[in-house]
């Protein structure tokens, strides 16, 4: 059990043939409460899919009922059909859980290839909401599979708490759309928290998890992070205890998307230490996250630390490039703007590689996940649509 | 005949053991006057290379006498010691000049491996700076070879004005360091021309042609391009007259460069037009090419639209996402936030691919270069500094 542990929810995973895998790609989580909760965030990208548009209206309408969410289509540009399938999916949800007034409380979260969503795509969901409400079940496994595409295992983490419980499932191979795969995530609490607390915790967790993978730098349309509190413990946690347990959850499901990354043959923590600003930290291991010579060089085997200087020249931050410590794996190789420790000491092997900058600007720090560039990266992104 | 193509200058390429391969590797362009005027625009990166630290000075010391240039080591983050390098360089060839007094008018650069420029790397360029000396002659051709690193052809352009000339060369297998094999340019000419003209020309032919450039997005540490002017003509260009020649030689450089990025199988032109500014135009081009799902899309012969407007999505520019055409090859894909003509009409196999992105927001364009992301890319950048 994931999205369910927590009390008070039920979810289902059934396959409606929008993957021609015929793989599952059709899960729903239910809300039932006592006192139903919820917060979303969702992409920052100006290029929206349509079930983000709907879902930041119910976002707004208070808490949510019900989330359903699709994979084998993106349902992104798609135009004003889209935007409808996306409705009648809201409505027949509502309509099957006996509360047809209620579609503006269901959440919609679609995931797959861009420009996919015609009236095949529409009838399969739409046609197959009875089935998976009559599925829902409070002891459900089959919910964390029907939200995968390119991934190649299922994401999911728990949490106990005292007389509490935080249950998630997440999909998405890197965070920010490799093969925009996208990433969706749903989080359930049996907590007793309002809107407001939950938004607060949700924010809170996901600016130093999900907001720090970048796996290939390219931002989805789909993304969306879903936190649904149903009450059902009666308990209400500490505020701080309760942002601190939803950090670990973000953050293990963060490390999952980077493990399984699309392509990926090194996880890369890229650790920048005395920075002016948690900002400046943020942007310059980003610039590093970003750099395809760096992220070709890892996948080589090479710690190429040059690559990683010419990456946070680049940047704005507070520094200076040639006070700067680069090391790989624990092994210093630039020290004070010239080389250092000789390269063959450093091993890059292993499939987790720790890249620590030290800026020498202040002290404030911060770690960036990503991945390495890959030939089966490059395969798996060439070949996704065709 | 390239750089000596114009009147007034002598060049010559040698090979003294910086590259493992034995090919030439260090080039020399002296000014001979009689009117020498100059001017040097630098990379931006604030990671920059020793060479670009010293002639960033010699820039300000008025009209350049020489320009000197080694491949195979890019002398950046090399300490004091490798500064030294590049002041003992330009000494060695103020000497060998018969000025020893005007080290400071011999701009330098470097080319290659980031880290790379110890004791022997320095011997072999002072050393053999007095047989380059030697060697120079009005009728070279063997400077444009001695400059390339992972370049497969030598890049050069020459312009016929009336009664004056430019020639120029060019090494970088893309703009923007792949391979940080950088971008290194000399572009000469026999007109009469003083440094300020020649800082306005050269300005104004950058920015729409190598700035517009970003083959993988990763931005070198040692990027020059060098104009030297010698006046032997006697001819003074109308300014417009010579600026436009200029742009022209850019242009050619910059499609040569664009046509030899390293592993590159695809040559595409982001055409971004109805933009409310230029700023916004290149902007949204720029967001397209750095994205390595578009990149690995053109691979893969996959006219990807969803990933275009995934990516321009991410600006700040002034458009509607959702009234976005986007065409490839001249087949309109995407029309208002929907899918259009069949993406089975589209061909990409040809190496040149046109993308034009309609943001119906104003009148202003402009053209980004780039190129695909490939097997070889990876390759060729994972495996380069071991």
């Amino acid at each position: 059990m994931t999205v369910t542990t927590p009390a008070g929810f039920r979810s289902a995973g059934i396959a409606v043939g929008l993957k021609s895998t015929g793989k599952p790609d059709l899960a729903l989580v239910v809300n039932d409460g006592p006192a139903p909760a919820s917060a979303v965030v969702f992409t920052s990208n100006r290029a929206q899919a349509n079930p983000i548009l709907w879902s930041r209206k119910v976002a707004d309408n208070g808490p949510a009922r019900a989330i359903i969410l699709n994979s084998g289509g993106a349902n992104c540009f798609t135009g004003d059909f889209g935007y409808e399938t996306t409705r009648l999916t809201a409505e027949a949800v509502a309509a099957q859980l006996g509360e047809a007034d209620a579609a503006e409380r269901v959440l919609v979260c679609s995931t797959g290839l861009i420009g996919t969503g015609d009236q095949s795509f529409r009838d399969k969901i739409v046609n197959n909401v009875p089935e998976l409400v009559a599925r829902l079940a409070a002891d459900d496994t089959t919910a964390p599979a029907a939200i995968l595409t390119t991934d190649s295992v299922e994401k999911t983490a728990v949490h106990t708490g005292e007389g509490w419980t935080i249950g998630a499932m997440a999909k998405g191979a890197g965070m920010l759309a490799p093969g925009l795969a996208t990433m969706l995530v749903v989080i359930t609490t049996d907590a007793m928290l309002d809107d407001a607390a939950l938004d607060r915790a949700l924010r809170g967790a996901t600016a130093p998890s999900f907001d720090r993978l970048d796996s290939d730098g390219c931002m989805s349309t789909n993304d969306q992070v879903t936190l649904l509190a149903s009450g059902a413990s009666g308990v209400t946690p500490d505020e701080a205890e309760f942002a601190a347990a939803l950090v670990q959850v973000c953050d293990s499901l963060a490390a999952q998307l980077q493990a399984d990354a699309e392509g990926a043959s090194h996880d890369i923590d890229i650790e920048v230490r005395g920075a002016a600003s948690e900002a400046d930290a943020v942007e310059v291991g980003r610039s590093v996250a970003r750099n395809n010579l760096f992220k070709a060089a890892i996948f080589g085997n090479d710690p190429n630390w040059g690559r990683v200087l010419a990456a946070i020249g680049t940047t704005d931050a507070a520094f200076d490039p040639y006070q700067v410590d680069v090391s790989f794996n624990g092994v210093r190789l630039c020290h004070a703007g010239a080389p250092d420790r000789p390269v063959s000491e450093c091993d890059l092997t292993p499939r987790r590689t720790h890249v620590e900058i030290d800026l020498f600007a202040g002290a404030h720090t911060a770690t960036i996940r990503t991945n390495d560039l890959t030939h089966d990266y490059v395969h798996e992104n060439s070949a996704y649509s065709s």
